[in-house]
């Protein structure tokens, strides 16, 4: 593969990542976003696609189409989407580029996400596509492609790939990246997903504890208080934005 | 457990239906819509709920509430809710009460369908909620709730349980099941989640093959036709309904 060996380890450390244990792949597919330079083979990807077409959908119809960018051309639309995506979240997020000397956990997770962006055009990722319908409503619709781009992410982490969804293929880059590809206005774009090979590793996702989002047969006003942010917020906490 | 033979035989084939290869999961967690009388335990229904809260969603803000249905009143919005959305659903799969004597794989599949409805107050269920926001389209904003939903199914698949995606929260059945439960206007229901322990096997989903829905950079008119209806529908052939 011609790698030296700092990125032969970090590869090999990825593929040591693989799991077809489903507990752990469902526990630990957190969105990654540093990837190496090794390029991801078709037989990997053609495994996360399958994955996708397995999803349950409405009236199993599989109105759905996945399409893999990776000629300059697409991945030129891809990183301008991205670029526009960027200045949208930035103030969502209250996330600005860190100073080089900042180690803190947020500093990490902000270079990571800054990192992903200003290298869109170097991966591979897959748009996903999904036709509009008159029988259900737009939310509605989202439960026929999602669930899909979820089976996608759970197969790139049970191959110790790296996967990060993005809403790229929204906001301003809707437009850039329908254009790029030719997708027809009756068809959604759902979402973009990029994938590579991990720099760093898969770990367990960070989350709320169950008992405050489960609810027995009547909603909890109590336990409906709503925090925008990143990351897991404690009960009571202050939102992170 | 009080079970007579054949409904113990049925009890015990769904226990050794479970896997922890995620593989199988992936690939016949198809949607089960005929259970046995067993009651779903807690324990079980607790781990497809962990799995939920694991799911990506936008900024890992979780604004999500997972409600598990399983009083009377509560069930009997549920049945009120699936019998309204049947009569809705009749027409878009053309489907009609199969006769008795009818053994076709459209009769025996459609005989499932209307089980699921008519049997709708003795399930336990779950009720996927989401908070209304304003950074995304209302298509978008199912990224961040359909994925929980797809963990959700594919946790109950691993431990061998039946899990049933159906739309009984959206259509008439949406005001029905938002009093019943007490939800707010303000969060979404994205779906309800019928569970129960399988009369019958888990097996294969049945869907057109990756080379019909994966396209690589550019749009394909030639396979973007589409069909509605039930079932994977080979290429070139007629559509279902």
């Amino acid at each position: 593969m011609g790698l030296d060996t700092p990125a032969l380890v970090e590869y090999i450390c990825g593929m040591l990542d693989s799991t077809d244990d489903v507990w752990e792949v469902l526990s630990t597919a957190r969105s990654i976003r540093r990837f190496t330079d090794e390029p991801v083979d078709d037989e990997t990807l053609d495994r996360c696609l399958q994955a996708a077409t397995w999803a349950p959908n409405g009236a199993n119809a599989q109105l759905w189409r996945f399409i893999v960018l990776a000629a300059p051309d697409q991945r030129a639309a891809v990183a301008e989407a991205a670029r526009i995506a960027l200045r949208a979240i930035e103030p969502v997020y209250g996330m600005t580029r860190p100073a080089a000397d900042d180690d803190s956990r947020a500093a990490r997770n902000n270079r990571a996400t800054y990192e992903l962006h200003d290298r869109a055009d170097e991966y591979t990722s897959v748009l996903f596509t999904a036709y509009k319908n008159e029988f259900a409503s737009e939310f509605l619709q989202g439960g026929s492609i999602y669930p899909s781009m979820q089976n996608f992410c759970l197969a790139a982490r049970a191959q110790g790939l790296g996967a990060c969804l993005t809403s790229w293929a929204s906001y301003g880059g809707e437009r850039i990246l329908r254009d790029a590809v030719g997708v027809p206005d009756e068809w959604f774009l759902a979402g973009h997903i990029v994938v590579g090979w991990p720099r760093g590793r898969h770990g367990p996702v960070r989350r709320r504890p169950l008992a405050d989002v489960v609810f027995r047969d009547r909603w909890d006003p109590d336990r409906a208080d709503i925090a925008y942010g990143r990351g897991a917020r404690p009960r009571g906490g202050r939102p992170r934005v």
